[in-house]
């Protein structure tokens, strides 16, 4: 019987529609700046997104360009130079190069004496002096912030608890261990106090000051008020760069913190850890390296493509220990292809793992770090812009001060109730997105619906902030008057 | 000032680039048959995969060069048709191309109303078809089988404690949960658990038959004794493929047991699931449809390239119940940008997703689940082949039976101990490794140390498992030999 594999019968018709693809790639990427950042999704494309499973085969010529009528025309948006929505990178031409050599190369990044292990320990290597993190600690690359924070509280719950939660687990613990984070910090932080089974009620909120910084003499307070309750505290986390309006936690004061009460000491810099890089922050983020772990993204401010994160662990034994497992299928060798370096399974929640580490060591060696921060200045300096435009105009009104590239504005009326000021904001936004001119997104400050622009993105220019402004201020006119 | 980005200055050279990119990917592709499985990565190179960041740029084009020069040729080789260690899959071209193209779009696949969201829930219902889950159950792709487990037993966990753990954790609950599994299971399974909050302690390995099936009886002597001494049985999973010889535990049992217990039924099949599909399992593997919660993976048997995984939840509210989470800066919007499916981070661990849902759309819309099944089959037959050939073989012996595509065996020789025998088979092992004929990997089965052969490539042929048990039988005289 003749046996099939499921390579291409004809290997010259993948080849040019592999060209092909590059071609339609590169016209993408280079024109990007000029369609709208966003489309509607018609519904005629979501009734074909919903076929059931194909039975038999298809060309792939046939399904490129199924993709290409129904897939490529309705992006997210977040590689447009005027995507400020969330806190999204862009990605580089050569990431996405770097994405197709790891795929077609596919190798599984986590056991076994191969090139893919070494530059996965080289990027590892390379987050830790750009965070100044020493040679002997130890990182992981994983998905995203989400995940690099959840291995980060794993470590921490597990080193903390002060007997062995890994044979024992939670319940029937002496005390309950409890998380100290501000209300502003992003939600997977408590997803993940969640899932580790500690809970949202192990989470102790404390409330920030108008910089929506967390407010350090509560923070003392409750951890005091725990302990004498019989609370086992046992981690801080603080922010660089919160979600909502670009907050710093004052790092020197939870370091001190952490040290005095003998706390892990845990940094969610998901977003703005990168800016330790720049001149103006360096000074305010160098305790980042005094912390016991951080987090922070690749496919954020260092524009790597998704997926990509990072968590750094500054005492690698601590790290291994909570993780490191040896079954007899995964047994290492001196030789052969189960030699080399320590499994990074050892270092994580996952076993299977691919070469995501391909695209940051082709785009740091490409741009050099020099430039990447240049980018990162870049960005500062256009909120800061882009905040001043808001200040100088009446007809909008700057929400949150800017520590970072977030920037949370409204178009505000005379004599309007915060309610209808809410809901012209929000068709405000929403004109903006459907007409292609921008993608923001939003979000609510003390019961203010903001525009909310979130600058990460290396494609934008000061131009686009400013169409964005006179576009604020053109539309905002425009629903003002109609609901006079 | 000029402002700058990460695009490159000469588009044209990119393309150029990109182009040159295609075609070594196809040369590498077309011809992977015909080079060594396995290289050595010499300490030069090693030495170069371990300089510091780099401070300043390098044309990408050179960048590209240091990759073919440094990386390419030192690969995994799991796309290779004489792979056989571990359990990984080969992937397919225009599965790496699809990893380009979703690397260029970049879209963040968790929320917001684009095309990558639909392309992502159809290949979830694709996904739910293929294990005969009903359309209103639930799922999510994930990075591997990894992740997919601890994602179900997460909301095993939340919905069977019979308590709000989301929000009072595992300390202080009233009796401590307790999990069922094989001593075979996959030790990510044990690693939930531990990450979980539940501890080592939670799981009760049961002991496995000759066929390292898990005992029916002993599962359920255990839950009963459990019950009786206050522990809190809230789950069995059942392995469909394990990862040390590919048995598949008895489901119609597992599922019973869980009826009358009223424990979460799980599957892990990251390996052995998509075995429903084919004429000698069906029946078998029936059952998996009836499991509250099934993981598989997507990047093994399905050749997905790395990372796709997924693991559907059987009942949708259960599932949301335990992830969902709307802070404000993610609000849904009814238009715009903000618009369109229920975000998807509201069932799972990770908020930033990437597109790996395209690799699959495209891989199984070229295919077809027809040619897929019929890869499956070729396998299975591949490996009855191998334990054919291996019992026919008096120097050779089978070490396990064969229900799946895992095959165990050993070099044998009159007169020689048990240590002895290991030591050999362990060389045989390095040896068919380092020479590049192929490369199995190796596991322990009832002290003996064993050559372990998945085969899970849809590139291997016949003649490459005539070659190897030829190899194995020469090699193991030549170190027979040598021992004398
Ligand atoms: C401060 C902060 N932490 C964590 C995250 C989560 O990171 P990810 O989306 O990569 O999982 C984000 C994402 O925006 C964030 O801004
Ligand atoms: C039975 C089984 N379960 C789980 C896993 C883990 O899957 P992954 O490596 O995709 O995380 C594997 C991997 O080989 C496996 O064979």
């Amino acid at each position: 019987m003749k046996e099939q594999s499921l390579d291409p019968e004809n290997w010259h018709q993948m080849r040019k529609l592999g060209h092909q693809v590059i071609d339609d790639v590169i016209d993408l990427l280079c024109n990007i700046g000029h369609v709208p950042v966003w489309n509607e999704v018609p519904q005629e494309v979501k009734n074909t997104l919903s076929t059931d499973l194909p039975q038999f085969p298809t060309t792939a010529n046939d399904v490129y360009v199924e993709f290409l009528r129904t897939i490529l025309p309705y992006p997210k948006g977040n590689i447009h130079p005027r995507f400020f929505a969330w806190v999204q990178g862009g990605g580089t031409p050569l990431g996405a190069f770097a994405d197709l050599l790891a795929s077609a190369m596919n190798p599984n990044v986590t056991i076994g004496e191969h090139s893919a292990m070494y530059v996965d320990q080289q990027v590892v290597k390379w987050c830790k002096q750009l965070m100044g993190f020493p040679e002997t600690s130890s990182g992981l690359l994983v998905s995203g912030g989400s995940m690099a924070n959840i291995t980060a509280l794993t470590v921490a719950r597990n080193h903390k608890a002060g007997y062995d939660v890994r044979t024992n687990g939670l319940y029937g613990s002496p005390a309950a261990l409890v998380l100290y984070c501000s209300v502003e910090t992003h939600s997977c932080v408590l997803k993940a106090a969640e899932i580790l089974g500690l809970g949202k009620n192990s989470v102790r909120l404390i409330g920030v000051d108008k910089q929506y910084r967390i407010k350090i003499k509560d923070l003392e307070k409750q951890i005091q008020t725990d302990l004498k309750t019989g609370f086992s505290p046992f981690c801080v986390v603080a922010t660089v760069g919160t979600v909502n309006t670009g907050a710093i936690d004052p790092l020197k004061s939870i370091r001190d913190i952490c040290r005095t009460y003998q706390l892990w000491f845990h940094i969610d810099g998901a977003y703005g850890a990168p800016a330790k890089l720049t001149g103006s922050h360096k000074q305010r983020l160098r305790y980042i390296e005094d912390a016991d772990s951080v987090a922070f993204d690749l496919h954020k401010w260092f524009q790597a493509p998704y997926e990509a994160g990072c968590v750094l662990i500054k005492d690698q034994e601590v790290h291994r220990a909570a993780f490191s497992f040896t079954p007899k299928y995964l047994m290492n060798e001196m030789e052969g292809l189960a030699g080399g370096l320590d499994p990074i399974t050892n270092y994580g929640f996952e076993l299977s793992r691919g070469f995501k580490a391909l695209k940051v060591w082709m785009s740091f060696k490409e741009h050099g770090i020099k430039k990447i921060t240049r980018q990162i200045v870049q960005n500062l300096r256009q909120a800061k812009h882009l905040g001043l435009l808001i200040t100088r105009n009446p007809e909008l009104e700057l929400m949150a001060p800017i520590s970072l590239s977030i920037v949370c504005y409204r178009f505000i009326r005379q004599g309007i109730s915060q309610s209808e000021a809410n809901a012209l904001n929000r068709e405000l936004l929403i004109k903006l997105q459907v007409s292609g001119i921008a993608s923001p997104s939003s979000t609510i400050l003390g019961g203010a619906y903001c525009i909310r622009v979130c600058i990460l993105n290396h494609r934008t220019k000061t131009s686009d902030i400013e169409l964005l402004v006179a576009q604020s201020i053109k539309i905002g006119y425009s629903i003002s008057e109609a609901i006079k």
